[in-house]
């Protein structure tokens, strides 16, 4: 299938926002073993989107819109599919009540504005929005089909799950065609060595593509196979992704659905620990995404971020002589922070980072780019390492907060540092 | 001026990665007062990006290729260029040996994939790069010029100010083409309450081009002047947006240079502040935030998330009765965290956050999506403000962070809560 996405919004070629429904959409489209074509951008432009609409249409079997179905004059996706496609416009009187009762609902009174969000191309296949005002709705012309989805990434999201996704697959499947992605994240290796030792095992499995993606701070292989039932496909794929996690060892933390976050949790979880944090140059940026994955909850206790030195001290009980002697960015200094945050949170396993983000040094022997991270607890002596980054103060910062999440997930998992 | 960008790579296509060089590209872009028509996104195919390329220079006056300069055999932008154009690929012996020197400076050898490094398309106009190995280079075909440039986002940033951006003023200026972008960045506004305010200043300003855009947790009015000189265009420009701040007052933060977190520190640094952070549901988001601000060290002491209940009490001293009696999602709970940091840090201003994320409640009375902020300190009495958002739980803790930014700055600035 040629599949192609189409991404519109004036917030989108002012760079105001970064779009996210493009990679979110390619990433589901890849799990089902399809690849997107192209991305296209443009602003909201009626003439652009009418002629790229149908550019698309004739080059695609499949294109996704997102953006424009919203209430306000510049919400002119419909107009532009009823250009491209030389249809009407039309107020489907199911989708006016279902908005109607929402703002019901809501206690809110309707608007001629919010009236738009009703109005679709005649022949088009309402899908309705059982998330939020606008109404997404399906075009088809010539061979193509083109689904057109709210902007909003929620709705999108799970307007795309509900009814895009598991009919790509039907559709796939009622093809003949099986397929079976994995994905083996990697952290803590550069994208050259993965593909060094994944590129013998290949030979040896000719249904399965492969290929690695840098996707900072963190490497991945992709693997898709293909085979005469679902599967088949499963299996000639894991066959493969075994050998591949075999060779990696402890750098392959997770697949498709894992963080490493949640990886680090998974393996905390599994211990039946809790966890806490100490950081300096990340400042809080650990503890975040730990509490992004959902559950973390039962498992993060708390962190502290001790940006200045005398909070080290004050906070983590790091010694003034070890301070003075050492420097707030040494070993002994991540390491007695790692010990501080663990007796001070009654956490089971704890770890600490500090460094030099950068772009200026600190006036140590340290350049920046030096991070100490330390882990503490779960029944082994604190170990700490170093690292250097030659990269700019946010990547540092990144790699660092990397790096933590892994020494936990190590720790928990029994895994050298 | 017709702008387009191309960007490439299987890493955005398949969904691994969220593209940022477009949108970066993009809102430089749109400072110059330009705008930008399209954004491509291709894999690395040399047939589609060729062809992409072919059709890009037939539309547009200027076009900015991002990806695929990297040393390996998918890095195929130079052939790409030499394909659509039909142009030889050539080693540019100057460019072979900045790149020798760059890998003996850090002690590698090089290698022949390297040596890719240095190809260009024969005729092209080499740019070299300062900042990391790959050559960068222009391309004129037609009336078009295409600007070709790393992937790697630091690169791409650092080369597109020293050359592009400045040359692409320059050209406006040339052309008597004189313009001034002004950003109104605001927070806890809806868009639809910004544009309201500012529709009517507008009949007295013809010469300026207005839009609103949602820039998640925030939103932002976007004003463009044109006139004979740079500072016509600045003066006209400028008597909007003084208009436009005065009715906004305090939800106006600042321009297009700032952030939340930037405005909230300087406004602390402006009073010769330090301030500290108590964060529950957001577990270090609002700290790290402000830990981004460069210059952030001499302000920012630190931060605890007390994700815990139990760290509530025992790291802040919340007492137990209030937690047992009020419960940690409470106006009193937000109060005793700020006082209990301000106590504890030794800061001036303090700010403290504590809700429920959801999609979950917690057995409370409180709704999932529920917050209460509170700010201390800074010679006023500790101030809580509740909200309650219908958003997803990383919508929350979004927007739970830039409140509690607002309420420091606005501490800072004497204003209201």
């Amino acid at each position: 299938l040629r599949i192609e996405l189409l991404l519109t919004g004036d917030e989108l070629t002012s760079g105001a926002v970064s779009d996210s429904n493009g990679g979110w959409l390619a990433s589901r489209i890849a799990a089902l073993g399809e690849r997107v074509a192209r991305f296209t951008v443009l602003g909201d432009d009626l003439e652009a989107v009418a002629g790229e609409l149908r550019a698309a249409a004739s080059r695609a079997d499949l294109v996704v819109v997102s953006g424009g179905l919203g209430p306000t004059l510049d919400d002119l996706t419909v107009d532009a599919a009823c250009a491209a496609f030389e249809r009407r416009a039309v107020v489907d009187p199911a989708q006016l009540e279902r908005i109607r009762q929402r703002f019901a609902s809501l206690g809110r009174q309707l608007t001629p504005n919010n009236e738009r969000q009703a109005r679709v191309p005649e022949g088009a296949e309402v899908l309705g929005n059982d998330f939020g005002t606008a109404t997404a709705f399906v075009v088809r012309h010539g061979g193509c089909e083109l689904w057109f989805l709210p902007g909003v990434p929620r709705e999108l999201r799970k307007l795309a799950e509900q009814k895009l996704l598991s009919g790509l697959r039907e559709r796939l499947e009622a093809e003949g065609v099986f397929r079976c992605l994995r994905v083996v994240k990697c952290v803590r290796i550069a994208e050259s060595h993965l593909d060094h030792a994944i590129a013998p095992l290949l030979q040896r499995h000719p249904h399965v593509r492969y290929g690695t993606i840098a996707a900072f701070p963190e490497v991945q292989a992709r693997f898709v196979a293909e085979g005469g039932s679902a599967d088949a496909a499963k299996t000639r794929c894991e066959a493969l992704e075994r050998e591949v996690r075999q060779v990696l060892g402890a750098v392959a933390y997770g697949g498709e659905a894992d963080t490493l976050a949640s990886a680090a949790l998974g393996a905390i979880r599994s211990k039946g620990w809790k966890v806490a944090v100490a950081e300096s140059l990340t400042a809080g940026l650990l503890s975040a995404q730990l509490a992004d994955v959902p559950g973390a909850s039962d498992l993060l206790l708390g962190g502290m971020a001790t940006y200045a030195t005398g909070l080290k001290e004050r906070w983590l009980g790091v010694s003034p002589e070890l301070l003075a002697r050492e420097g707030p960015v040494s070993e002994a200094c991540a390491r007695a922070m790692a010990e501080g945050i663990l007796a001070r949170s009654g956490a089971d396993v704890a770890v600490a980072l500090t460094g030099l983000a950068g772009p200026g040094g600190d006036g140590s022997e340290h350049p920046p780019g030096t991070v100490f991270a330390a882990v503490a607890g779960g029944g082994a002596h604190t170990h700490v390492v170093r690292e250097r980054w030659l990269l700019g103060r946010n990547e540092v910062r990144r790699m660092a907060a990397a790096l933590g999440l892994d020494l936990l997930r190590r720790r928990a998992l029994g895994l050298p540092a």
